[in-house]
């Protein structure tokens, strides 16, 4: 709860103006706090306090009164700045500002902490659309993974289209991204079983036993897992469809061996 | 097969031109033939011919020789523009124009002759992601759904988003758009059993009877379906998934019914 007025600013040229202009581009500041804009991520990210840290608020000043119950949430220290609407329309990145972003900091997590005892968890191998990794996100906390990690030469988690597409996931899902893959898939393979999505496999995922700790490495569409990658996997499975289709879109796959984890584990949330 | 050499245009105000510009931009010329761009989708829709029939090309000057082999493939019929390179990068809608396009005609289907016995039938209801839709046709191919179906105020399939997110399962699927929801539903209802995606359901989708002829219907994620629409389906069955999480994306879902309905169906292809 807070009460304090806003701190008014009105020049392109300030700092923390130019701190969020660059941040809502490229999804994160230089010390790695994530950039969020529009009421419905603002508030999942003050949802998932106190793991997550919202520091800095930039509002219009249009806008000032309908987020006053929002802005009310914040916890004490964080800063609110407001800015003329037009100045905010400059800053944000989407086609419709809606007059609210915020800076907040995400938990750190180590590999050690979540390969555990009742893992489920997804390994995306460079994947290179942001939307598609958010929507793996989604689904991802939706089944009770028990975290999302990205190899290197995969889109990044906090590029703001996957942030978007995460619809608030990747606040309260444990993230831990560009990891080396050969480091971490050695790594993983001591800890939990993995399998990987496979298209050509002629192992069906309807047939696989996925109860137990479980990573499932998810590639590109075209062209799937590179070998040095799928070769960590101790069983490769394909989703039974249609011969003559060539994939599925990716985060529809990766959805899929969620949901046939998920209900093989009973759904237990 | 065919030989003759393309005819040249090089008037951006051609009327053929001005078809192609206007048709890509909109998905469809103005009697209802599908425009696509890119070899990938032009190869598709030769690959599902006779039934879907290529009746025009647009190929930028130097791209006539990457794609002769693709030319080759045409139809005797079908007639080959040739443009230069920067007028074809006029007319097309991508960002990195790949230098061919093609007007084609889909076939064109009846809601009596889509429900039948081994129905399988989607029906996406007042969806607005052109991407989502184009997901959802990609899984509706890929689980040998028997037809696609769209009600009044749902994105038009043929949105070109929509068209490069199904990858050419447009060209295949039985698809039906622009439906009246109460005649359509009333009619689908006599013949195959009508379930719906409804977040909010007790019934579980894992625990749900899904073998016979069956329409699913799916609508946005935000809100689900309107009261007018549900009322039509026998059951509503949810995704089971963690409390706190609103929704799934809705071609998740959509994918996720597929797949449970191909399961128990022992994905017979």
């Amino acid at each position: 709860m807070r009460s304090a007025q806003p701190r008014e600013v009105a020049s392109p040229a300030n700092s923390l103006v130019k701190v969020f202009r660059r941040a809502l581009a490229d999804g994160t500041t230089q010390q790695g706090w994530l950039a969020v804009e529009g009421p419905f991520l603002v508030e999942e990210a003050l949802n998932a306090a106190p793991q997550v840290k919202t520091h800095s608020v930039l509002v219009g000043s249009g806008a000032t009164e309908k987020f006053s119950a929002l802005l009310h949430r914040l916890p004490s220290l964080a800063e609110v700045t407001q800015v003329p609407d037009r100045l905010f329309a400059s800053v944000a990145q989407t086609q419709s500002p809606q007059g609210i972003a915020a800076l907040v900091e995400l938990p750190s997590y180590k590999l050690e902490n979540v390969a555990a005892a009742k893992s489920l968890i997804v390994v995306a191998c460079r994947l290179q659309d942001p939307g598609n990794l958010g929507t793996i996100m989604r689904a991802a906390l939706a089944f009770s993974a028990t975290a999302f990690l990205t190899l290197q030469e995969t889109v990044s988690p906090f590029n703001p289209k996957a942030v978007r597409s995460s619809a608030g996931a990747i606040f309260r899902l444990p993230v831990i991204c560009g990891l080396n893959a050969n480091e971490a898939l050695t790594y993983l393979s001591t800890r939990v079983r993995i399998v990987a999505a496979e298209r050509h496999s002629p192992a069906s995922l309807s047939q696989a036993d996925l109860r137990g700790p479980l990573a499932i490495l998810v590639g590109r569409e075209a062209g799937g897992l590179p070998e040095e990658i799928a070769r960590h996997a101790s069983q490769l499975l394909s989703i039974p469809i249609r011969r003559e289709v060539d994939s599925l879109n990716a985060a529809t796959a990766a959805s899929i061996f969620l949901y046939e984890a998920a209900r093989q584990r009973g759904f237990k949330y």
